[in-house]
């Protein structure tokens, strides 16, 4: 009863958690839920308390955020790569006349030269990295991929994969002059198959406007995360994104069926079947999930989208220590077993940085951490009970001291948001030093704590925040500019840390550009030395997205 | 109430289901379900009435069985591969005993050349394939393992890597003499953390044994089949077994974490990480998983075991038509959910030959076909709300006509039986024509119908079943004995039928020997280029697990 009667008032409370203002670059990072699908304008539509979302809003791909955000809103301009990082050009060809007239024959009109486009595209999301590339194409078919890979390859130039340029660790954007080989135009759905839920569809199709599609009928893409308005789902694969559905419905290396690929030399590799058990050969598809552009085009993918759940809540708590946010995590496995399906954590820190930076109100009491549970299920009671029970024990038992939850979804978009938009606010903080990392839970907030000692006043905020269930830590340090010495007390320290504790220095994000020569904390020599053998054999000219992934050799 | 009553019904008629006779080899692919775990002998004792458990077999691994089915039985002879297939062998170096000596400094006592040692290990557990080795290698630990193919490698020797025997392709015993590389004595479970259920191991535990060390813990493996009292975890993961679990808890590409590998070279590569999350570069594991052996030897996993669900249901059903086993499906996703952990069918004739070559009785009245539906979830009350739902709307609208549910341990494994023991009746029935394919749903049946009228009286039994609810059809043919004619009736016309359908040839047995060549129905040139290409980078002299997997070159 007290608890039934706590709960409904945190409902009220949190009803009238609304934004102030209208966040710069909000719209297409801003989180659907499971049950829902709709349109930005739909949803502004549909919500009229939340005001920022009834703006004209462009949501057709980082261009369009580009477009204002960096050069049109007067925000300065990004360092190139190349003058902050001591790197060299590789002796690959320079775009020419006759190229670009080559080009202009594959995908007439598509031959991008304009420099306000070009800027949007050469620098990453992040706005850290940034490249000097004169040419980026926009093919439509994979053919068109094969013939301009051929061409690359008969002339030695690098060319750069670009999927919705969302990436955190500047493998998206050329480092020099690579060729931008864009999938924007790729954004077609080939089939879907309403029984088992399985989709066909070109690289560029945007994640949300996939999720909008398969939920119209009755189904929900395996993965989720806050670039989902502008990441594709080639660039998904390719970065092999973990993100809010992980715990759920596990990894991409499961849930994608086939892909098609175009090999460095222009070679289409059809993988493309959709079958969820093939044990015919090696599986080659997954040589290229999770490859950050390295080994070739992912131009198709097929995926399995589980069926979408009749009921969903989200519980949002607070709780007094990290201790309590592993025994939550513990109660919570327990208790709510096959319909638990997030268990995202963020620090208080977090909370203060999206109040300040996005004006998102607290929900809860002020505490040292909160969590974030969701549920999904088939069965609205059932699920409620389960829920139940759980925040009566973690209440009960002092894992959770105050908490509210979200059953429909404006609320369950809201309490969301709060989880999601951490990355964007934190990119409104200043310079970000991101740290993406895999841990043994139970020492998952510890680094965290010691940065904090060890950076002091250097550091403008140390956070820590991540899907807690997969062991996965969001370490992120700003500071009000890039600081060499800040860097240098940051690593490689919190590489070694990780190491120790036999953990992983990118658990999601990859190593792209930024963290390439950070990969010997977590891999051995001799994997080393086979992923370069790979690489090898599958683009022996090093023409695709070179200076990424893969280390500076020996 | 009318359900209810009929349930008890039923579930009294089924406790009257025990086998009549002693079955020959039954003890070790008996099912052990996700709520219990024992040995064979514990499991006799504690169910009097299933009377042949309670026989001192011996469970430690395929050469206890095949010393008393083969030659102690007096089982006639397996015609040698070599003569029955056209194959020629490869200029490999013939051992010598020099070789026997250097081993014999390795892994002293441990090499085997004992003629009936070697009988049992050269034929396969289908008695179809007979290789010649002379020599047997029981390694303990991985520095063993890559000291012998170091020197394999230095003599190019080659070498057949052998799990638990269990394999339906001829991918597990060699060809020729290559030598068996056994993976019995490396046994050993390296660590278990109970809160993440993350296991570690040596790649030759057996997987029931695992299964019961992990459920004294409070988890499951994430696979199951019903081979699992003799086959390892090494050779799941070699050839990607998909099994009763993929529904519910998906391939082994998602839960196996990490792997340790001997390469050809005898080089080790350590990816035995324990991490959900791992983006570092290449995932190079996924090469070796569904390998057969051909890439390197697995010497150690790292497996993600699901908690054990707190209660589980067994539903086995007749269904009057094929029709109505999909629509059965489809509703049970839709009303099951969350907690359908398997959907299995067999037709009328797997039944008969279970009764007729095993003695098992039929639990429910005749009908064309069974469904077996498994839950599990983390609330016996929510769960068995949500079978009663779906087994009244399955019965009140004629997809389902009779039934069974089992709750408590005996019966649910007496149910499982049904299903899981079709394999060893098949292979009581005579030479067995195997074909293990993905099809459209849609289409699952239409094969088995088509190949009764086409064969005729020329074949014994044409039987269908398998993994519906992963699109997994084993389709059986059974004839007095080996017949090339039949053969040439059956091939390549399940394949070229198979391919119309953009099907798998091989769903989950993988290719071995036996269907090696039949690679190309289901993957494109460049593909098995590609996979050629790969096995020359990492076996180049080509001494591992030879004549398997690859298709011969055109
Ligand atoms: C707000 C925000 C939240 C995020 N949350 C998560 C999260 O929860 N989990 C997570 O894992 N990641 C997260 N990310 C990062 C994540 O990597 C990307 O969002 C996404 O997966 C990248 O997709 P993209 O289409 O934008 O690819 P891009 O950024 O364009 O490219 C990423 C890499 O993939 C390559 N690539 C792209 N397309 C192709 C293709 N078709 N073929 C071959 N290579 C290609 C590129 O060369 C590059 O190396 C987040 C990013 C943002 C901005
Ligand atoms: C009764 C029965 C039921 C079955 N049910 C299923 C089922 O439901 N689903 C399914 O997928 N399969 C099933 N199988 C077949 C399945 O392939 C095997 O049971 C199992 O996965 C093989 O394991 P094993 O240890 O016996 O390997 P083996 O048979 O010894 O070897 C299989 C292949 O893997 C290679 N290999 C073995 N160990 C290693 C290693 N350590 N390193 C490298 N290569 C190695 C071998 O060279 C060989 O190519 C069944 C088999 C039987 C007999």
């Amino acid at each position: 009863m007290f608890l039934i009667h706590k709960f409904n008032t945190f409902l009220c409370r949190a009803a009238t958690m609304v934004p102030c203002q209208v966040p710069r670059w909000s719209t297409w990072i801003f989180r659907a839920s499971p049950q829902w699908q709709r349109t930005a304008c739909a949803l502004g539509a549909s919500m009229g308390q939340q005001r920022w979302l009834s703006l004209p809003w462009r949501v057709s791909g980082p261009l369009a955020f580009r477009g204002c955000s960096s050069t049109a809103l007067g925000v300065p301009r990004v360092m190139p790569t190349s003058e902050r990082y001591p790197v060299q050009r590789l002796p690959f060809s320079v775009v020419s006349e006759e190229d670009l007239a080559a080009f202009e024959r594959i995908i007439p009109g598509r031959v991008i030269t304009d420099p306000e486009e070009l800027e949007v595209a050469n620098v990453d999301w992040l706005r850290t990295i940034r490249g000097c590339s004169k040419v980026m194409l926009r093919p439509r078919t994979t053919e068109e991929v094969s013939r301009i890979l051929r061409h690359c390859h008969q002339r030695n130039l690098a060319v750069n994969p670009q999927g919705g340029n969302t990436g955190m660790v500047g493998g998206s954007v050329p480092v020099f002059d690579e060729i931008i080989l864009s999938t924007a135009l790729m954004n077609q759905v080939i089939s879907f198959h309403d029984v088992s839920g399985i989709l066909v569809c070109q690289a560029g199709c945007v994640l949300e406007e996939l999720n909008r599609y398969v939920q119209e009928r009755g189904f929900i893409m395996p993965l989720d995360l806050g670039a989902k308005g502008s990441c594709h789902i080639g660039g998904n694969v390719a970065t092999n994104a973990g993100g809010l559905r992980f715990l759920r419905y596990g990894s991409l290396r499961g849930t994608v069926l086939g892909l098609e690929v175009v090999l460095a030399n222009g070679t289409v590799l059809d993988c493309l079947t959709s079958l969820r058990k093939d044990n015919t050969g090696y599986d080659l598809k997954q040589l290229f999930i999770g490859s950050e552009g390295t080994l070739g085009v992912i131009t198709a993918v097929s995926i399995l989208c589980p069926p979408m759940p009749k009921a969903v809540n989200v519980a949002f708590l607070g709780c007094p220590g990290f201790a309590e946010v592993l025994q939550a995590f513990s109660t919570c496995k327990g208790m709510l077993g096959e319909i638990l399906s997030a268990f995202e954590f963020m620090d208080a820190e977090c909370m203060q940085l999206v109040g300040q930076h996005l004006h998102l109100a607290r929900p809860v009491q002020e505490s040292p951490f909160y969590i974030l549970v969701e549920t999904s299920g088939s069965s609205a009671e059932h699920d409620s009970a389960k829920l139940d029970g759980f925040l009566e024990q973690a209440l009960g038992s002092g894992l959770v001291t105050d908490g509210t939850v979200g059953t429909d979804h404006s609320k369950i978009q809201s309490l969301w948001a709060l989880r999601e938009r951490i990355t964007e606010a934190l990119s409104h903080d200043g310079y970000v030093f991101k740290y993406d990392i895999s841990l043994p839970v139970e020492r998952f907030y510890d680094l965290v704590m010691d940065l904090r000692g060890r950076l002091g006043l250097r550091a403008k905020h140390v956070v820590g925040y991540g899907h807690l269930g997969d062991g996965n830590l969001h370490l992120n340090v700003t500071a009000e500019a890039f600081s060499a010495a800040l860097l240098d007390a940051l690593e490689p320290y919190v590489y070694t840390w990780t190491a120790a504790q036999r953990g992983s220095v990118s658990a999601e994000h990859g190593l792209g550009f930024k963290k390439k020569d950070v990969l010997g904390y977590s891999k051995p020599p001799t994997a080393v030395q086979l992923m370069w053998q790979l690489k090898a054999l599958l683009d022996p000219q090093g023409i695709l997205n070179p200076y990424k992934m893969l280390p500076a050799r020996a």
